[in-house]
């Protein structure tokens, strides 16, 4: 039925169809639906407390006996830096101003732990199925501990380089993650977000490139691209964006409503919200600051001095300081309930796949 | 045996194919070749006088009864402006110094005619079957006379609301040009470069907004890039940068070399060039002045200054001011003559979609 069976077997899954992780963008009741549905459902773990990610794949394993991906974010912390955020807040000061705000006030750091020891004895005790990373993957001693847990590693490439050396280090599965794709862009290898390839192009060259399954992300939010990547040689898609326009995500309303009227341009890569490269629908600090800023202090610290700016926005209903991650195939989403969602995805790629056969 | 024949049947073409137009990169033997084998030939005017464009048409003719696509840029002319020329050569004044070239000498402007009446009367004329634009379409009298010529007109966009525009304003056959594609972006509402969609999120977005048939572009070099096409709703595929790989392209030694070592990222788009977005090899002064560069006087006239660092770098067998158009995907494609490549294209579509089939 499906052209490619790899993923299916491996993930043990119904649909080739992976849930995309989005820390602090969907709740466990997402991911549970989406796995019942038969996709792979994953649980974001990068803005969890081990302990937190402990409970939240306890409730999940409740809930539904469906394989489950745990995703880590696993970049190299950088320390909070005192030049570069006065820097951004002396950037940030009309906007400090405008709101009524103290510029000089105290603020907590903002803080991504990456995987590490703790997050690593969390995987050992609860065993998922795969464990999935973006920016690149843990060190040789962590990996080889997810790995002897029985977890099929998986993480993110935006260039052949970078699947390459994800193979190269242990990787099961990769994924070919296209310009087009919301949220962080997975680069680890490179800074140049102005060379970073669409997954048009990205995914067959990936795939040319390496022996293990890779999934196809950006992009996709309809049957159509799920066929397409089928054809760019794919095991599966990863849908981030769709999922988004669930009523199970956990999202605010100006991000909801801008997901509901985002166009073909809609989005750009910002380095504004946390200070790594990430596509979120353009929203006034994008516009009037970036989307890309050197003034933006290191990953995660640009969220630091943003966060009183956001709170005091979304008080009024505004989404102008608020990351609103997105691809660029928000429109193509329809808006269903998560399972009925997942189900619909694979019913219309299967049609689709019926309908172009030569 | 294809999954849509509206482009074949209203181009009277036996492949789903359009070879692209690139202008100064494609001979007529290129053109007449993928023609031959069954691909919408397209014959690229926008750097030909009108005497030379009748004559190169007339040279297909005599060569191949196969239907002609003749391709005009419409962009609206901006007079050379002293200060910006000026500003740009200081720019590049240490290049200027390295080459041990004048950098006061004065050069021959750089000339792109747009669409206009004399090129319209070549139009009437040699009634091609296919009259593509670049940059939008030509005022609504010009149109009007290559409709009345029995043309079918067709033009690129690289937005959803372009897509709407070019179909209101009487486009009978729209290329939805993702952000992979090589050469100039065709954009003509928006200068938002960074906003521009993938082909993966473009093509469907654009299917589902206009009436007319869809030719995808962008980062499709093989096979399984036309399947995709079709995955996504398209009609057709417009495939540039593989032809340029071809015996039969007219580019240099440097830029043939590029394209054969190009990876998944070598390339960016950039203004430095032309004046206009364009995507291309990253070659010396794009890394080190652009990729994009508010310095960069309007299209076409940043080329003038260019013009000399060009030819004496080439002299050296160098590329670093060549402008080095190409797509996201020159890795994918096979180094073929034009006819062989066409044929093969074609083949292993065809054998994709079989081997996708639910």
């Amino acid at each position: 039925m499906w052209p490619d069976r790899r993923l299916l077997d491996l993930f043990e899954i119904d649909l080739p169809i992976i849930q995309a992780p989005m820390a602090g963008a969907i709740g466990l009741e997402l991911v549970i639906a989406a796995a019942d549905a038969g996709a792979l459902g994953s649980l974001p773990c990068a803005m969890l407390t081990p302990d937190k990610a402990r409970e939240q794949i306890a409730i999940v394993r409740q809930r539904t006996s469906k394989p489950l991906n745990v995703n880590f974010f696993c970049h190299t912390p950088v320390a909070a830096d005192a030049a570069s955020e006065a820097k951004w807040r002396t950037c940030l000061a009309g906007y400090y101003k405008e709101h009524g705000l103290d510029p000089n006030a105290p603020l907590p750091s903002a803080s991504r732990s990456p995987f590490d020891e703790a997050m690593c004895q969390v995987v050992e005790e609860t065993r998922p199925k795969v464990a999935s990373f973006h920016f690149g993957l843990p060190d040789a001693k962590l990996l080889q501990r997810v790995k002897a847990a029985g977890c099929i590693v998986v993480s993110s490439a935006t260039t052949v380089a970078e699947a390459r050396w994800l193979e190269a280090h242990g990787a099961d599965v990769i994924i070919a993650q296209g310009n087009e794709a919301g949220g962080h862009r997975g680069m680890f290898l490179t800074d140049r977000v102005d060379q970073q390839p669409g997954t048009f192009a990205l995914v067959p060259q990936v795939v040319d490139a390496v022996r293990v399954p890779v999934i196809a992300a950006g992009g996709i939010s309809d049957g159509r691209g799920i066929a397409a990547a089928f054809a760019l040689g794919a095991s599966a898609a990863q849908v981030g964006t769709a999922y988004l326009k669930c009523p199970e995500s956990i999202i605010g309303k100006p991000y909801r409503d801008g997901l509901a009227k985002a166009d073909s341009d809609s989005t750009a890569v910002t380095n504004l919200m946390t200070g790594k490269p990430a596509r979120g629908i353009v929203n006034r600090v994008m516009a009037e600051v970036g989307p890309l800023s050197p003034d933006a202090p290191a990953f995660p610290h640009a969220a630091t001095a943003l966060a009183p700016l956001r709170a005091a926005a979304e008080k009024n209903g505004s989404g102008e300081f608020t990351p609103m991650w997105s691809g660029q195939a928000a429109a193509l989403a329809e808006t269903l309930p998560a399972a009925e969602l997942t189900r619909k995805l694979a019913d219309d790629a299967l049609r689709r796949l019926r309908q172009i056969a030569a």
